[in-house]
C-alpha cells in the first residue's frame, strides 16, 4: 500500500498521482494531510508538502532502511526521493512519477549521481534475492570507484552501468564474490472462454512491463484448467510450463491468501477469482509461498496477476 | 555552529563547502560520517550524502520547525534544503551555497515554489521579530492565496514577492494584523591608528552584506575611545550614534561574554579584543543582551563585529 498525503493546495497533483498509480496497479490511498496518521502496511509514502513536514510526519517510523517504507516528496518543479530509495523502492518509484509527471527527479543516493546502478538496486532490477546488508555497503562502496564483476547465467542478456558482464552455465547470478539467486516469478492468467491468443499475450506482456519484469523470467504459468486451451495458446512464446488448478483448488487459495473476490467470475467458472489464485499456486508449486507482485491486471478480457517472493518490495 | 558532514568521496566537496562558510564568517567544523555523532549548539547541518543518510543521522533531534537545526544535502548536482527552512536557515544557507558553488537548489516550501517570501522568511529579511507560530501557519496559508497587505516604517525602500506594500510613521512592521519589531543591530569596529576612512566604511558595508542587513538598519556604532576619531570619520555616511569604550570596559565583555582573546590587540591597545565587545556592549546600551550574528571580520586593517538579538539565527 503507498499512501499518497497531500496538503489543501496540492489536491490536484494528488489526484494526478492516484491515477498515475492506478496505471501501475499499486494499491494506494490518498489522504489529507490534517487527517494524516502513521499506519502498518505501508510501503511507501508519496507528500506533496515541503519536506520538513513530509521528514517529521513520519519520523517516528525512520528505523533501518533495508525494511522501512519509502518517502517521496513531490511538488510543482521536482520529485524528492528522501528515504529508503534503493531496496525501499523510493528511486524507483520516483522515476515512474517523474516521467509519468514530466517533473525532475532529484536523485540524492551516491551511485545514481554517477550514473552507475547500486548493487540493491541491480538486485531490484534483475530480480534478485538481496544480498546482505553488509556486502551491499561493501560493494557499492567499490562500485564508486570501479566497475564491478557481473556473473550472469547464459541468455541474459543485459548491460548495466557499472558493472562488466561475463557469462556462465551456472543459474545463479554472482556479483564480485556475492552469490544471488534469481527471484522465482509466477503468472496467474484468467480470460473469457475462446478469446484470441494475442490478447492474452499481450496483457502478460503488459503485466511484466509493469513490474519491470523481462519475460524471459517468467517461472511459471497458472490459470484455470478450464482455460487451458486459450492459455496455452495465448502464452506459448513464454515457453513455459503451464499449470491449471480446479475451481476447488483456486477457490481454497482465494480463502486462504485472503484474495477479492468477483461475483461475476463465480458466475462464470464457479470460483471467485483465478488470475491471482493461480499464481500464487503457481509459486507455490516451485515451494514458494510468497505474495502478489501485480494484483489483478484487466486488459480487454483478459486478467493477469503476478506472484514472487513474500519479503521484496513491490 | 554549522556541521559539515562528509562520505569519503565528498571531501573535496566539504572543502569547497567550508571555504564557503568561511568567507561567509560562519564557524564551522568538518566532519567524516564515521566519526559522527550528534551534539549541542549546532545550528544547522550539511550533509554531503544521500537524503536517507542525513535524515537518519538526524531523526533524534527532529522536534520543532521553530527551534531545530537546520538540514541541507548536497551533491554533485543539488542543494537540497530539507528541514527548518524558514526560521532554522536552511533556505538562506541552501542558498548561498547553491550560488557559489554553481549548484541548482531544491526548494520544496510552498511559499519558495510560488516564488512568494513567507512571513517567517520576511522577518529574516528584514530582520524582525519572529511572529507566533500559529500566525505564521494563518499568513504563509493566506499567501499561497493571495498577496498580504505589509506596512513598513516610512522610508524602508523595499519591494518583496507576495506583499502589497504601504508606509506608516510608526516604528514597527505590521503584516496583516500581526504587529513585528524590528531587531536591533549594533556594530563594533576596531581599526589601526590613522587609517583611511574609507577602509572603515567599506569593511562596514562588507559585513553588513555578509549577514544581507541593509545599512540603514544600524541601530548603534561602538568602538575603542582611543579609536573614535576614526571610527567617527568612517562612519560619518551611516549617520548613526557612536559609542566609545574604555579599555577596561571592554576587557570586561571579553570576559563576560567569553570572547575570543587577540594578544596582538593587547599589545597595541591593552584590551583583548574590540570589535566585539564593542558590538555587544552597544547592544546592551539600548538594553538588550544578545549574541554576535557576525564575529571579527578583518578586512585591510579594519575589524568589524554586528550583535543582535539572542533568540535569532545566525
Amino acid at each position: 500500500m503507498i499512501t499518497i498525503v497531500y496538503t489543501t493546495n496540492n489536491k490536484r497533483l494528488a489526484q494526478e498521482i492516484s491515477k498515475i498509480l492506478e496505471y501501475y496497479k499499486y494499491d494506494y490511498t490518498l489522504i489529507d494531510i490534517k487527517e494524516f496518521s502513521l499506519s502498518k502496511d505501508v510501503e511507501g509514502y508519496i507528500f506533496l508538502s515541503s519536506t520538513g513536514i513530509a521528514i517529521r510526519k513520519v519520523k517516528e517510523i525512520i528505523k533501518d532502511k533495508l525494511r522501512d517504507p519509502f518517502l517521496i516528496v513531490v511538488n510543482n518543479n521536482y520529485v524528492i526521493p528522501l528515504l529508503s530509495n534503493h531496496i525501499g523502492g523510493g528511486n524507483y518509484i520516483g522515476k515512474i512519477l517523474a516521467i509519468n509527471l514530466n517533473k525532475e527527479i532529484v536523485y540524492s543516493t551516491a551511485t545514481d549521481l554517477k550514473g552507475k546502478v547500486g548493487v540493491d538496486e541491480l538486485c531490484r532490477t534483475l530480480f534478485l534475492e538481496l544480498p546482505k546488508k553488509k556486502d551491499i555497503l561493501r560493494l557499492n562502496k567499490e562500485l564508486l570507484e570501479r566497475d564491478l564483476e557481473l556473473y550472469l547465467p547464459e541468455g541474459w542478456n543485459i548491460k548495466i552501468n557499472g558493472y562488466k558482464v561475463s557469462y556462465h552455465d551456472k543459474d545463479y547470478v554472482k556479483v564480485e564474490d556475492v552469490k544471488l539467486k534469481p527471484l522465482k516469478v509466477s503468472v496467474g492468467v484468467g480470460c473469457r472462454r475462446g478469446i484470441e491468443s494475442f490478447k492474452i499475450y499481450w496483457a502478460v506482456k503488459k503485466a511484466l512491463y509493469l513490474r519491470n519484469i523481462p519475460s524471459w523470467r517468467i517461472d511459471i504459468i497458472g490459470t484455470i484448467n478450464l482455460r487451458k486451451r486459450e492459455v496455452r495458446e495465448g502464452c506459448k512464446r513464454f515457453n513455459r510450463e503451464i499449470l491449471t488448478f480446479t475451481k476447488e483448488e483456486l477457490n481454497e487459495a482465494v480463502k486462504r491468501y485472503n484474495l477479492e473476490r468477483s461475483e461475476f467470475v463465480y458466475k462464470h467458472v464457479g470460483t471467485y477469482g483465478v488470475a491471482e489464485p493461480s499464481a500464487l499456486l503457481g509459486l507455490e508449486s516451485l515451494k514458494i509461498k510468497g505474495k502478489l507482485i501485480l494484483k489483478k491486471l484487466r486488459v480487454r478480457g483478459v486478467t493477469v496477476a503476478i506472484a514472487s517472493h513474500p519479503t521484496y518490495f513491490i
